[in-house]
């Protein structure tokens, strides 16, 4: 690809990765995924510190798909909706085919009578992968800021 | 237009809707506006489900003008300030030369006590068409997450 | 540059302004600047009516440099982490080698027990010189819609 189609390549992969969770095709969202990706959740002082504390990590595919189910069947009624705006998208060159990506994110949910808010904001440090023309995720980091919210976990971020 | 011709394209008018809308042009704002254009405010769950109810809806450009009038009539002073932030926008190919726009956008309002918060977050989805060199909207679908705000339509979104 | 190499610079130096700030390198965010850098943080107001009074004004990047300097002492301790989303990037053609950039911003604060908020949003009206390939900041002007925050200051925007 030339660097300007990967650029935007890099923002498309960005923006389905939001739609997928926020119209709640968690399915779909797993497409987007290498067999060998880590999912990873990890607060801001952890990775600033180099701590290795998680607050989630799946080290492969099936493990993420895992948590979707498990996510499916927890919610058994979608109890908010999620926005995500994801700005700020770089890319960093890397070796062996892979590229860094990372973007600042902010999430916002809704309840069910329409009060919005700022859900949780923070950082995604990935690694993506080209297969067959498309890019894959083989490594999401996700540095959140916020971590005091009770439900973090009830949908990916 | 080349494929990042028409993606720049599609970012800048996104971004000319927003500014004038935020530095309080709206007889400007009108004029990126096709004469059939629909304007349509609806809140998220009744277009997943299907239901044609919406917030506010406008079936061409005189009725969009007629409802600027009025805001202006209403607004004698200007209350608030709106500002934008329209991110994961997203091209849709579309037939006969109508193409689909989409993006998240979060529009933060602040008093005149310089109190800013959060006002309405939500998703575009919109069709456009080329119209001597410009993209113009011909319809304006605005999925509103957040409707339990009372002051939601003193202002277009 | 070409417009679309022109675009991405100046996407990029949003990016790496941001990304500067938010964690905390502040004496390499002074690289972005040309030497007789303006440096001005405005309420909106205060534009819109043209009246001269900043909140923080910097006349050139020795002053700027100073003001990290100074941020360094009185914020021993690193009380909150700063996220930037920034969206809305405008290039406005300038004469002179000088170019206009414009974007939206929302700055979010996440205090120590992992709480975050909304702390400004507003809008940058910058101008930019080309040196030696790289875009530098000649004039960062920041109208904050948000100004009732009596920490307003502790961090640049």
């Amino acid at each position: 690809m030339t660097p300007g189609a990967l650029r935007f390549a890099a923002e498309d992969l960005m923006i389905e990765y939001a739609d997928r969770i926020d119209s709640d095709r968690l399915e779909d969202w797993l497409d987007l995924f290498t067999e060998d990706a880590v999912y990873q959740v990890m607060p801001r002082e952890n990775f600033d510190r180099n701590l290795p504390a998680s607050l989630w990590l799946c080290t492969n595919k099936n493990q993420i798909r895992d948590r979707v189910l498990s996510l499916r069947n927890a919610n058994e009624y979608n109890l908010h909706y999620d926005r995500h705006l994801i700005s700020n998208i770089r890319i960093r060159p890397g070796a062996g085919g892979i590229l860094g990506l990372e973007a600042n994110y902010a999430v916002f949910q809704t309840d069910l009578e329409g009060r919005s808010r700022l859900f949780s904001v923070g950082r995604y440090r990935d690694e993506v992968r080209e297969a067959g023309g498309a890019l894959l995720i083989s490594k999401k980091l996700i540095i959140v800021d916020s971590f005091s919210v009770p439900t973090l976990l009830a949908t990916p971020l």
